[in-house]
This record gives structure tokens, C-alpha cells and sequence, in this order.
């Protein structure tokens, strides 16, 4: 959708820490960060809101594979999903690593984008 | 598991307000609710975390079966997901109806779930 940023990370008109893509998801690690390695996950094609997603329990398959990453780079037992969705109108979930986690760099994104990817299985 | 109250609640030794249940999971509104009609979705099986389930595919397919329900049943545009679990050891998914919405009552347990009820498909 025009002037939707998260189209714009998909068409890579705008750079993003993307740590995994397939054929119809993609993950970046979100710039406002609420623990190391904060992770978005949306669909490539834009939807406004999670639940209008067709292939739901394929996204969230995507967000596990994601999760169990966090888990293992930043050593946390439990990584937090949010569906809000209000900031922008594009379809995402929300993968953030306990934030009572002290581990990793709040805004180091590359470092932490590697770490993450290293586990992705 | 011995103690956990979702269990009980799965083995009808503790008495909720189930509003959806199949093979392997059940859906019941949260005695302490954010908005109304606020629901938890369990695993019949005991798991600690979200992430833990194998068949998360599944699992999010029916949130999002309850997710549809709920937007009917109380005509809100977005119904938020969280997955946090520290309170009760046993993996759940929250689906609260967007809490701007002052529609329903927020502890009139049988009327909620008889009106997410009606609307699951």
C-alpha cells in the first residue's frame, strides 16, 4: 500500500534489520526497541490488522521460528508476543525478549540482528 | 499438571466460562477482565509457554476463530493478542477486544459469553 512503511521495508525502498524472510513474511528488529532484539513480524502483503491475515497459523509458525531464536541469543525463557497495532496500519506482530532480560545491547540492531539470525533455525 | 488451575479447569474440577473448546484447546473469559469479553485460550495439554506448543499453527488458527467472534460480538475493529504467562504457568494466549470499547459489561461473565458464543463461526 502506498505510504505504508512497512510496504516500503518489503519493497527495500527503506532499510531495515531484517532478520528472516520467506516467500510471504518478513522480520525486522523493531528501531524502537523495548528489550535487545525486539522483533516485528508482518506479512508481505499488507493487511490492516493480524486477524485478517488468511494464513494466521502460518504467521504464527514464522513467529516461533523467530522466538525460539530470541531465546537462545539472548538466553530468556519467555519472549513476550503483542498484536496492538495501532502505531501503523499494517499488519505485525510484536516478539519481544523478556524485558527484565539484561543480556544484548538496546540499540545495537546489527549485533543483535546477528545474534538472532545464528539461531534461526 | 497437579495445581495448575487451567488444568482443573480443562478437567471441569474448576467451574469458567468456556466459550469455545475442541480437541486440543478451550477458550474462557478471564475472571479479571480488561475490557469485556477479554478471553484466555489454553492448550488441553500442559505446556509453560506459547512457544512451547508444537502445533502453534493450530493453536492461533483458533484465536483467531475467537479473535472474528469477538469483533462481531461487541463490534470493535481490533482485538489486541498477548502472549506475557508469568501469572499462571500453564501457556495462554490473551485476546482482549480493543479496551476503547465501551460496549458490554466487564463482569457480566454469561452475557459475554453467550454473545462471543453466538458469533463463532
Amino acid at each position: 500500500m502506498e505510504n505504508c512503511i512497512f510496504c516500503k521495508i518489503i519493497k527495500k525502498e527503506v532499510p531495515a534489520n531484517v532478520i528472516f524472510e520467506d516467500e510471504n513474511f518478513l522480520a525486522l528488529l523493531d528501531i524502537r526497541p523495548i528489550s535487545p532484539g525486539h522483533t516485528l513480524v508482518i506479512p508481505k502483503k499488507h493487511y490492516r490488522w493480524v486477524w485478517d491475515v488468511p494464513n494466521v497459523g502460518e504467521y504464527f509458525e514464522v513467529a516461533k521460528k523467530i522466538a525460539l531464536a530470541q531465546k537462545k541469543a539472548f538466553n530468556v525463557e519467555q519472549i513476550q508476543a503483542k498484536v496492538v497495532g495501532e502505531e501503523v496500519p499494517h499488519a505485525h506482530i510484536w516478539l519481544i525478549p523478556d524485558p527484565k532480560n539484561t543480556k544484548g545491547e538496546k540499540t545495537d540492531f546489527v549485533t543483535n540482528a546477528e545474534l538472532i539470525k545464528k539461531y534461526i533455525d
